[in-house]
């Protein structure tokens, strides 16, 4: 195998990985975060405004931490700094 | 092996992965806040309006950890920038 | 083992972990929710028509992480964009 | 080791895992949502009606996850489409 | 090794594993359902008819789940198709 | 190694997972049940008949999930499909 | 190595494995059913005899799945019909 | 390695993991019962004779899954009936 | 393969795993935090701005971990020291 | 490696494991049921004597299997039957 | 490989799992207090000041053990003592 | 490899192991006894020492099981009879 | 490979491992101390110099757990007698 | 490689898993422990004494599950019985 091919396939690889295992706490923790939200919303309806405004901010933190995984998996896809090294000296 | 059997081989192994470890969180998350939004709406059914829509906002953002992982799963499959170059390497 | 024989062996595994492991949270989460819809529905019998919407509803969100799993199972037995490739080029 | 022989056994680890892993979930799930169920059924009998009726929809919701594995497995073993491409090539 | 001997190798393990693995959530959905079926009915003896027809009549669902990975795993002994072809290909 | 000795090697590991692995699920979910029928039964004491008599039909069921698990185990050990096979051949 | 210590080595290896697994599921079942047992007995003194006698039924039925384990440990190792095969060929 | 020595040394292996997976069942499900037996006692200390009698019962009885553990161990060290085998073979 | 592929592949693959387990933790976390403040906002309606303004700033401590994770794979891709070292040495 | 080497390593390995795995178990179980102790000693002072005396038989009991695993660890470092075999066989 | 290469891919694999591993806890352990120290508040809100002052410090105590792992992986990376010694040594 | 080197080799492997493992139970279990002794002191000051007794002659029970493990590791390390054993070989 | 590049790369991955694992119990304990403590002091604020002054000093007890994992981290990388030996030996 | 190489990595290795994996069970565990003494203070401060010795005497014992580790890896770093051996015979 060529140097090429290793790194593509381990981008691969690691891409499957991170976003495969980055979405599992995301996805736990903004699940329980909206059902307290649902909770909430029906013992105090008139702060119902406050409640999701708070909510949406929040859950959008959390979800960058699954941004994280996702931006890393795409740069290991399509911005992968060793692979455009390795091409340019293929090129060169 | 040649290369473009690898990159087949480990996209494949890296697509199976990552939708199944992807879709454990979102799945535990969003029935679990199903199962809270349906317990508010039984105790404040005055305020379904709010606690439904509020719910399916909230669902679709958990969904989207899921998403992120079914993205990276077809870009593995159908538009795989490692595959593109190999295959243009050997039609050159 | 010529390429061919690698694609489908590979595509078969993949599969099988794909829907077994993308089942897993899904079923969980279903699970939890359609219980606490039940306890919902014995606390207020009055608004049983708006618990069940809600419930079918988003449990159908829920099945769709796993029918990302099961679209991708598909896709890799039955639409593998790999094997189509090697197949043509056998073929060719 | 030919292809055909490899393929096939391929398919049978991979069906065995894919329906041992996918029995899981679906099999703890349904278990939870009936046991809410029952309790549901004693805590309000008036509603047998409803709740037995939205206990099998739902239930049988849940089911369809471990249904898609089984189908899965099914097609692993009956209409294995690298199987029947691998025995058309042998047969030709 | 022969194609045979590999054949019913792995099909003796991936039996082994699906009923191992399939056994798992089934026994554990369905005790956790008995045990509520029986808190529920000392809490409403007089609906003890509906109960338990409720409950079994879930617990058959739950059961089909186990019954999904015992049916894979005699086919796998049984009427395994792979083999069947093999056995043929050696007869004829 | 020849054929013989390899499908007992997997037939015997094969069937020390499949019961070891097997019994795990229903012991946790009988042991449950039972302590909920016991709580039910200091609940109720007048309603011992039915609920000791569904407690043992329900148990029966979820021992099925362990009774399947020890049928491959026997089927494995005893009259395993391949062993007989390949000893007939042996033996022809 | 020969068939016989194939055999042996494999015979002994599964049944470490199937009892040291199969002990824990009852191990856990049946003592959380026996610590409710003794909370019942402090509640509801007077069914001392029935809880007692339902107590040791059902931990017998849980106790079943850890014999399951057991017996097929000593089939194994005491009863084992593969080693008995290759025991008769070699005496033969 | 001549067969005795790989005998012997699987035996010794399956020995340490049997006892020490075969321990942790019943140490986690007696010390659960034996901590609701001491709350029982303190809530009910009329019924002490009655509570300690079952529990020492109930516990001998949870205490049978790790003997079995115990005894399979004691059978691979001190009466293995593969090694007696290997023994006398190499004896005569 | 030559030391640049070697540090390449495991820059990739390090990369891959860090921010895929560094997302399990916080995302749960926050998730949790989250939903806690939600409960709050809804049972003093009068701090919510309090509440909300020890959220966020608590959310971003938890989130510092994730980002610790973040770093340390951009770190791994766009200034990994070895590369540089390795990448100077052929260069040089 | 010859016989003695093989036989002592995998008792050394076969020790440390079945100590390691064999408090895992004991170590949980016995610690919950002194929490729970000093619980009922809390609530029902007057019955100190027989709660401690329960409670120090019955940590007896658990730690029994603790001691299982302990002795097994010790006839594998002291009195190893297979290790002596050998030994009298190179003293021989 | 020589020594450069194997010392540069183990420390970038050890950086991965260090940060990786070592957020988890922090993350979950901090989610945890800022939960319920918002929960604090809501009950008790003259208390803000002292409940958040002591929220941050000890915040920033259980943030330590994410930066001992954070300060390892930066010494890994920028001032691991081992490749610096190599890198000396191939200089000299 | 010569047998001494084995021998010291996999004592300080099974050392580590054994004295890792064996720690995390009784940490645990104390941990949890501890938490709930303060509560029952809280709870009922007047009986202080008899709580504190039981709790400290308990706890060392529990530590019992961790001196297990730290006793086999101190006998790996500086009494192991089959180091012993290869030593004396060796030097006579 | 010589020996000073086995010792070198065997103690960075060992100082990654025992950091990474070394910091998640701490961090999920000391949360949730930090936690319960907010709690404490909503409910006692009068207590609020107690409380916070008890909870610093455990936290530095549990902290110490961690401490131990990170001294280990730094002789393995800035004090290992090992490399110490090896570097003299070469030096010499 | 040579004696003392082997027994330097496998003690480096040893070292690292065993403080690694032994501070997880009290860390936890001290936290729990922790966090209820402060719970115990709000609840009766005037025991504020009795609780926090009782606290820091307990958590010495629960510490002394992770002093146990961290000596085991002090040993393997710093006094190894086994390293000194091969030490003094190549001194010799």
């Amino acid at each position: 195998m060529d140097s090429l091919t290793i790194i593509a396939a381990s981008s691969i690889i690691a891409a499957g990985l991170a976003i495969g295992l980055g979405a599992i706490g995301p996805g736990i923790g903004e699940g329980h975060a909206l059902g307290r939200a649902l909770n909430s919303l029906a013992q105090q309806p008139d702060e119902a405004g406050t409640i999701t405004r708070t909510l949406f901010v929040g859950m959008a933190m959390v979800e960058s931490t699954a941004i994280y995984a996702f931006v890393v998996t795409m740069i290991l896809l399509f911005a992968n700094p060793y692979w455009n090294y390795f091409l340019s000296k293929v090129g060169g």
